[in-house]
């Protein structure tokens, strides 16, 4: 360490030392031990020392150690609940890693307006237990939200199973406080529906994965709760017939369809294989299943399902389906989606893909890339699920068995390749969801043209004209 | 005009000369008689003496007048339907004004993605027309419909009277193409619900009034049609009781809710004064009406929104309701509400805000901000009406008929000072939906931090280093 990485420590103990809530708390971290946890990704992928890890209590705190950093020219790192799958969080070396997490207040709920005000560091869980508890539904919901922060929900524009009907995390937010990489504070909290007096600023912040500024408070959408919910696990023909399902299915109940979630065969015998309490709803064993969510305030939702899966199977799009009958059972259904992403991680390593397509090309893609990826691999395994109603489909490759870890990841510059090029040409984007962080922020070169690189790069220039803010990532 | 003027002319008739559609037509205009329809905008209170007006046939061409302008330091000012409420798509002098009327092609409608992609020419009307030809919504709506182009409703974000349900211009598209400051094009055209590749560069464009770049082309989210709609006029006791009939009607009927329309006394007895066709739903007059919208694919609306208003009724909110029996009577209700501008303008001068609010905070701005005027001019005339479930008045004041034009006009400032300062205090915008243009550029620094200021000016030196697109609009 230099004399200005330690003054800058220091400054960063004096800022934190200010701390009214525990004042003697330490709150700049050096010591390899408590840096650990914030030094990895979750897959376990990426990892970086950092130079410190400070975690400040409040936006002034924040807005303060972004200063001092920016005053000494050192990179920042900022991190939430660290469940990112890009590795966008993780530092690369020397940064100051800046948590978010302490930053956890609600600091304002308005039923009437359907507005909600939550400081960057609250849990996703939080926020949907805070518009519960007022009526109100937060409708953003993923696997990981038990431990996922809002501030990096929003830095990622998160998805999950609900997009379908309420919108990404881009949709759900109103205004941003955000802290700018001079230590300045914008100031744009805002609880309105329409607001034309300028530009949009904070759909620069949005998904922008904290290369342009820190997010440290966000008003966001509540909405009514649904006074009813049917949930059914559906037998499809093929993802064909998935799509049709849903376009069906959307025409007699319009925004009441709530989730549509495609999973193939081996997403399925995973979860079975690898989490205990899972049971298969239906005995025989087929390729392509659907589950299905309606949700709404009105009450035929039941019967408008059945009547669209009978019709489903009148046209050979259904082979057999089974609706919950109980809160219980739909947690189970929705247990066998939602822990795929577990099971494929015990089964052992995997290639990964987060693709968006439009959806009338799902079928096509699953098609071409199955063969395309045969013919290089014959026993190659795809594990294939996800929100198909938004076009986005997680494309992964478990590991063939014949093949040693280092040999199976070696190839995945080659099944990158041809499935970033297909998803290219069927008009996709390489990543639906997750975002670039480390993971993709060179390959996506490939399928972006030079203008609109171009256009990111000003903007960047702009709002972080010395490069501080989260280098390395995305950009 | 200068030799440097003249020879920009004579670049813009040669790029206008290689028109394949109509190669002998006059697409560069000069003469004072063809200009006139471009100078002035739809309210009659701006005007300016453009260089010339070019109408470009396509994407390549208006890339081409672009580049041609910026290389000879001319600024320019993109125009479609002239229809905007702020003077911000009309000259100030010697701007070459480039019309994007001519770039009116649907280049292509994909019904199972649910996306159309139009270019920016097209009529909003012609746009609604494409959905519907193949069983969908397209589900902007607003009075201009007719004129106003598409291009021109995303570069002012526009709103319209289904914003409740669907959202504004900016929450219904996907991707746009845009022509930027230096003449090249953005290809950023794409039918994805969830894309994550970046940042998300269509919201620097949308709702920025052409500042940062021409919008030539845009692909839109369609939308199933609705099956069933029901529409009501209903009396109710003051602007609080239509919130909380609001709130009723959300929480038993959730996002079926379209539209939510409050209109006070002096709108509907314009209304009558002097649209010929115009009949009162009901015989006695009140204060406070509500023009309620249902729509979806349910069945049981009308039983919903029937049984809703009893209980308003039963609590006090409601006096009396009428719900249209046939789609004539729909359209007569409806009409009584679009045809309020146009009954203001025929009444005469009056001053105009376009405001937003938390809903939770109307009752209180109408109570407060009559009182404060009631104060300064004891005969006011308030006429107000508006989109309140997005928390958007219109709150107009017609001319006293005491005073001159002149006189009523110049109360402005005074009356601006005492809506605005209080629409502030109560967290709301000065612009909800017309956006600022000539009108609020400058009126908005009072209401805007300096951070926020200077966050905007960076993100215009960014993308428009010469200042040349649409200077003196918007900041």
């Amino acid at each position: 360490m230099n004399a200005q990485q330690a003054e800058l420590l220091d400054k960063l103990r004096r800022i934190t030392s200010a701390d009214t809530v525990r004042p003697f708390g330490n709150f700049v971290l050096t010591e390899a031990v408590d840096l650990a946890p914030f030094c990895t990704d979750w897959r376990g992928r990426y990892t970086g020392q950092p130079l410190c890890v400070v975690l400040p209590s409040d936006t002034e705190a924040v807005a303060a150690v972004v200063s001092a950093c920016a005053a000494a020219g050192v990179p920042m790192v900022p991190q939430g609940g660290n469940t990112g799958l890009c590795g966008g969080a993780t530092p690369i070396g020397g940064e100051v890693l800046i948590s978010l997490r302490r930053l956890n207040r609600i600091r304002y709920v308005d039923a009437d307006n359907n507005a909600i005000t939550v400081e960057a560091g609250c849990t996703l869980q939080v926020v949907q237990e805070a518009a519960t508890s007022v009526d109100r539904l937060f409708p953003l919901s993923l696997a990981a939200e038990g431990s996922a922060t809002i501030g990096g929900n929003l830095s990622t524009n998160a998805g999950g199973v609900q997009v379908l009907r309420y919108g990404n995390a881009r949709d759900l937010a109103l205004g941003l406080e955000v802290v700018l990489a001079d230590g300045s504070i914008w100031h744009g909290l805002r609880a309105l529906r329409k607001d034309n007096t300028g530009y949009d600023l904070k759909h620069l912040f949005i998904g922008a994965e904290g290369t342009l500024g820190l997010i440290t408070a966000a008003t966001l959408k509540l909405f009514p709760q649904p006074r009813e919910t049917v949930t059914a696990w559906v037998v499809v023909t093929d993802p064909l017939a998935a799509v049709r399902l849903l376009g069906n299915l959307r025409a007699v109940a319009g925004d009441n369809v709530t989730a549509f979630e495609l999973i193939d065969r081996a997403s399925l015998a995973l979860v079975l294989q690898h989490m205990e309490k899972a049971r298969a709803p239906l005995q025989a064993k087929h390729d392509w299943y659907v589950l299905i969510e309606l949700s709404g305030a009105q009450y035929q939702l039941h019967d408008i399902l059945e009547q669209t899966l009978q019709e489903g199977v009148g046209s050979g799009q259904v082979i057999d389906a089974v609706i919950a009958k109980s809160e219980v059972q739909r947690l189970e259904l929705w247990a066998l989606r939602e822990n795929i992403s577990e099971a494929q991680k015990l089964e052992g390593i995997s290639i990964k893909h987060d693709i968006g397509l439009p959806v009338s090309r799902i079928d096509e893609f699953i098609q071409r890339a199955g063969t395309a990826l045969k013919a290089i691999s014959p026993d190659v395994r795809i594990v294939c699920f996800g929100h198909v109603g938004d076009g986005n489909l997680h494309y992964n490759l478990s590991k063939v068995n014949a093949l040693s870890n280092e040999d199976f990841i070696a190839q995945t510059p080659v099944i990158n390749r041809i499935v970033y090029d297909l998803v290219c040409e069927l008009g996709g984007s390489i990543s639906a969801e997750h975002g670039l962080g480390q993971l993709k922020r060179n390959e996506v070169l490939q399928y972006k043209s030079m203008t609109e690189m171009n256009l990111m790069r000003s903007v960047k220039a702009a709002l972080d004209p010395q490069g501080l803010m989260n280098p390395g990532k995305l950009l």
